[in-house]
């Protein structure tokens, strides 16, 4: 079933406009790519609806939002909703400053959103209206483990059905629903968090394989969750002695490029609650 | 001949002022360091046009654009050209967005441009003034290929003609023509349109090529146009099974850090009409 | 002792504000997760004091800097001032334009930095109030070599004095000093300076060594200088037939990433003036 998520974004290359932060914004490019589908930015209000029109999907990522792209997100995503578009939201740092909880509490509002992924402190923030998040890290006292597993899932559900959105929260262990479903989802490796951007990443191949597959955005969304953890341990077995960080960005990419419907088929490790 | 452009690259050192999109920005730095070029980058209007004053060249991107940037590079070009600096235009998406199409048009009609560089979409946008580009890739209907070479070399002279600029047009076959002369450059590989920014990288590494030779702004342009299709060629025989296009971007700007005047010379594959 | 320093971060895993150029902020968030650290980047007016409030450090840097976020570099250097927290600068080519020699100095006005880390020419220019640097490289009339380090020690404890700061001097010999002592650090490789933003990623990293051990600042800015020129040594001897910059920049990022205290201390290499 995951498999063909990812077959579907293969065959269908999707273009993908993404509104995200300058930090990360090359790999969300090479990791669009590397799924399949195609990558364009521009967060220029004058342009952002225009180029919305051209594309079958949009990534929102408030990582460096500045007055200008909060304005060209509104409008790209007004824009998306009208064409019927799949709107991915990746909240960064939301509830680390008063700006980004207010501009994601206005996304939320405004916008018909396909699905929202962040890390648990992030999605609590979000759906408290208010956090103290540790900057873009999740909080430790958040930490989603075995332990709190089912109550997470209880929260992303209920979140779900709350906003009309498959809430993605990503971490050691990832949940992911639509309000009735939760994928449990126990792909990754402790090492992708010393890569910046992996969740960026993240977001954005999320977009594609929900633009691929509009009609099914729950398994779109575990499939792109679980595709990126299994391109985490695949990279990781690749690591050689002297490699760190750097090369491992490097690898985890790769691995998407590289991965089949098949290897990500029988490589994802979740269940469904 | 087109190994001597890499020399005069190697020993002049160019410092080439960019104003480029956040996307491929590091690739444009790395690449213009591994050709023996250096780069700075400054988009603010209180210093573009100081900047450019301490340079030899500019490029001018546009695949970011905005409000601020645009100024910019209308103010950095007019000093560029003030001061006999080359000036290679990369109109990236012109075409996909009124914006982009009028800003493209703006700074041909206000610049002296050196060289302008893009896909055959965005060349044939560029010069109808309109077009539909499918955002920043060219059009499966443009693709050139041996039947369409002929014509495409034609409309690249033409459109040279016009504009005083020598025009590259880059693809599965590259044509590069000062509107007298064409290079029908053969160089490249496939994987090259899956790593982002290829098209950012080799328009940088024009300006630097022009500025070293500006007395020869063809044999330059196509110098760089077949470096970095050399590149394509070396970086790919040297992918192992595990590599993808994260590593494949990587070694493509290995590549034109090892290249020498002698490999390009011998590697060059192309004919002129 | 240098080790130590090291070890402190890796403890503590300080959370670092930054403010930096485009160009190379995805190697600077790369680089401070792989010393221990963890970066968040914010430069909007409206957030720039509040993201400084969590963190524990803040590092400047005006290498694309523009009317906005030169707003946001005081905003929030004023409040890591009231709060303590260590402040870095990295004056990326000031001297260059009016622009960059203005805003660096009005921040040594008013701020109170920890640190200001630059090569030779940015430092000259920094403290002469002018100058004419080559873009963001060292002019080569200023080259730190053993004929001319005795002055520039010199020179560094007096602007050290001067301005309250460490002053850390960049180059083929690198130059640290408080006003009292100057380390003079003999790590590196000139390969370095083919790999764009290795000075950003070191004040990067810099203000996570500083934010670890806040009342050595001295020793903590040497250990991230000599610790990054180690780097670029271990990464250059890992460096295979075909490897150019780009994968010499993943490999100064791994060294980082696999560096431990015990390695650093015994690789260092210094003489204290």
């Amino acid at each position: 079933m995951l498999g063909k998520m990812l077959e579907n974004v293969r065959a269908s290359c999707p273009l993908i406009h993404n509104i995200t932060n300058y930090v990360t914004v090359n790999d969300c490019a090479n990791i669009l790519l590397a799924c399949g589908a195609s990558p364009i930015m521009a967060d220029d209000c004058a342009e952002a609806a225009e180029i919305t029109s051209l594309c079958g999907g949009l990534n929102l990522n408030i990582g460096t939002l500045n007055s200008r792209t909060i304005e060209s997100m509104l409008l790209a995503g007004k824009r998306a909703n009208e064409l019927g578009h799949p709107v991915v939201l990746d909240p960064v740092g939301v509830g680390a400053s008063t700006l980004r909880t207010q501009t994601a509490l206005e996304l939320l509002a405004q916008l018909r959103l396909a699905v929202i992924r962040g890390n648990i402190s992030e999605i609590k923030a979000l759906a408290s209206g208010s956090g103290t998040t540790k900057g873009v890290d999740a909080d430790a006292a958040d930490k989603v483990t075995e332990q709190t597993l089912s109550g997470v899932a209880t929260f992303a559900k209920s979140f779900a059905e709350k906003t009309g959105a498959v809430i993605a929260i990503t971490g050691a262990i990832d949940v992911v629903s639509d309000g009735k479903t939760a994928y449990c989802i126990r792909n990754g490796h402790p090492m992708m968090s010393s890569v910046t951007g992996t969740g960026c990443q993240l977001s954005a191949m999320t977009s594609a394989f929900v633009t691929a597959t509009p009609d099914h955005p729950l398994e779109a969304a575990a499939a792109a969750v679980s595709a990126m953890g299994l391109a985490g341990e695949i990279a990781h077995q690749r690591l050689g002695k002297l490699d760190g960080n750097a090369s491992y960005r490097n690898y985890i990419i790769d691995a998407i490029y590289r991965m089949t419907p098949d290897i990500l088929e029988k490589g994802a490790s979740y269940e469904v609650r």
